[in-house]
């Protein structure tokens, strides 16, 4: 379970403890990074920073809050702490293979406000493919044909995973 | 502003209410999407859902809530009101242009859970491409050249964007 709070209003309807028990795909994405400071350190960890001290300085955060959510992300296999020596032993957070498969989700929130939310001052950040060396923007392509995903060219369909008491909640209301 | 909370201890170091003044393009846009519920919302907007009651019946939160995410929605411009008839006027919400181009992240946030979160009885969606008429995958690749991202093949630079009173909380740490 990962970074649940009641909400001020005290509701509870739906029970953020079991999001990563919900068949939708997209609830257990959010159980790891619906909450804000997740999202803000896996940026950070995306641009190289792997000390405890590093990520409050740049977030600005307590202590309190941040070990509590790099244990969470810790316990959800997304960093894992490595030990190093700076007179005594240390450690720092790198991302695990599943962290380092975050990066789509991130870089796809980058290309989407430098198209929605960008300045008149241009981009604050560029982002540089090695392989091409060029200046990138992230696509999201079909893993079949290539071609540039739309959502008004795709269909959900049930698959075999959905449990049958969650097949309400979860159909699509396909157009 | 959307969806500002103060922290359960009390903490504000990071003015959440002014997430979408940084000028780090991540930050943009976890102001809009770095909450639970919005996420959520989103995921049934690209599954068709329009309809107040259809959200409240799929994600079982009160309505106080509802329509809070969704005032907020709408004044960020990821969804806009469409006046329907059913006896009397009401109102659908519908993503906008910029709420369509969230696509890429939520579909991102699918094959993550898809490679990391699938159950041994399979996956509970599948997602067809009408194009290509294939069940897929999210592939993030390079504008550029078309090749596959990978975290370890990209840097990050500083853009013109990038006010001076910020750029030391955001240098990238390049490896």
């Amino acid at each position: 379970m990962l970074g649940f709070r009641m909400e001020p209003d005290g509701h509870a309807d739906m029970r953020w403890d079991e999001l990563d028990q919900e068949a939708c795909p997209v609830a257990r994405c959010v159980a790891v990074i619906g909450d804000r400071w997740n999202l803000m350190l896996l940026r950070d960890c995306f641009m190289g920073v792997r000390r405890f001290e590093d990520f409050q300085a740049r977030l600005g955060i307590t202590r309190h809050v941040l070990a509590d959510r790099l244990r969470g992300l810790v316990a959800a296999d997304i960093l894992r702490r490595a030990p190093y020596h700076e007179g005594r032993t240390r450690y720092e957070y790198r991302l695990t293979p599943s962290g380092m498969d975050l990066y789509p989700v991130i870089m796809a929130m980058v290309t989407w406000s430098n198209t929605h939310r960008l300045g008149a001052e241009g981009r604050p950040l560029l982002y540089r493919h090695k392989g091409c060396g060029k200046h990138f923007d992230a696509k999201l392509v079909c893993s079949e044909c290539g071609e540039a995903l739309d959502p008004r060219h795709t269909n959900v369909e049930m698959g075999p995973g959905m449990p049958s008491d969650q097949m309400l909640r979860h159909a699509p209301v396909n157009t």
